[in-house]
């Protein structure tokens, strides 16, 4: 079943996809033109951070709609809970 | 005001972290003994696992009691909600 | 300068590069489609993890390289350990 | 063997060790004491940023001793730098 994020939200964050999309891009090219180590890892440290601001924002839009969010039941918060708490202990860092 | 943590869950964390006073107990023994870097750096991630585990268990507990748990009202969930993202967001790693 | 990388491990790195790349693209897809927060969480953190290994493998090629490899001088490798204090201390999680 | 740590930083690191110890003190009078989860959230995240220093700290200094340093062998800086090596895969965050 599909989803009912916002269409606003939605696209803000294909926005921050495909902008990520793009500095994969670069590091595709700096790797191609045999770019220096150094210049790579601050490359791929800005596409740590930018996944990592893209994971939080959509955890963040899980707990408001999910969790926080008027009207729901008793059960679906409890759901919305658990996927986000499956989603902290998989992937602890 | 105090919070109303299950005294059982309460016990539970304060044990956690003892348990990691107890490994920074060891480590500054092993710097006092003057161990190798390599087995500080194994020592000192242990703790660090063990500080990220203790960080998402409370993390979980808030979400489960003042966000999701049934009996709220909006508003305590949306600040509930609030509270987690503010720390999501100050400490994004 | 160009960097002197072992062409069969920048061919791998470039392989790396591309799956992740890939991954993105999926991300895209299913944000089009609609999918669920819970399902492009998991996406996005396996990105992470993606993201994190490769780094972690440029990171050790140029401590082997830049740092330890025979036949540097103790200034080359001084300024070797420079640049990945420089990731560290910048990018610490 | 015991390792040839200078004095002087052997000494600094021991007194991060300690405020960190003094850090985790803190967070068990504040859980005895039944504080709010986010209070103790902000705690715990204060240790986590000190334990990711301490320890981006000691891989430093084990990197510019152990590996980049005059005078090892080449077998010494490559058996140094199979160590942090092992530490950032078996660690990868």
């Amino acid at each position: 079943m599909a989803h009912t994020r916002d269409p606003k939200h939605n696209a803000a964050l294909l926005m921050r996809v495909k902008r990520i999309a793009g500095q994969m891009e670069a590091i595709e090219r700096s790797l191609t033109a045999g770019a220096e180590c150094a210049d790579l890892l601050h490359q791929v440290a800005g596409v740590r951070g930018a996944v990592n601001g893209l994971m939080d924002e959509i955890f963040e839009a899980h707990l408001r709609e999910h969790v926080a969010g008027p009207g729901l039941s008793d059960e679906e918060r409890a759901r919305g809970a658990d996927e986000l708490a499956t989603i902290l202990r998989r992937y602890a860092k």
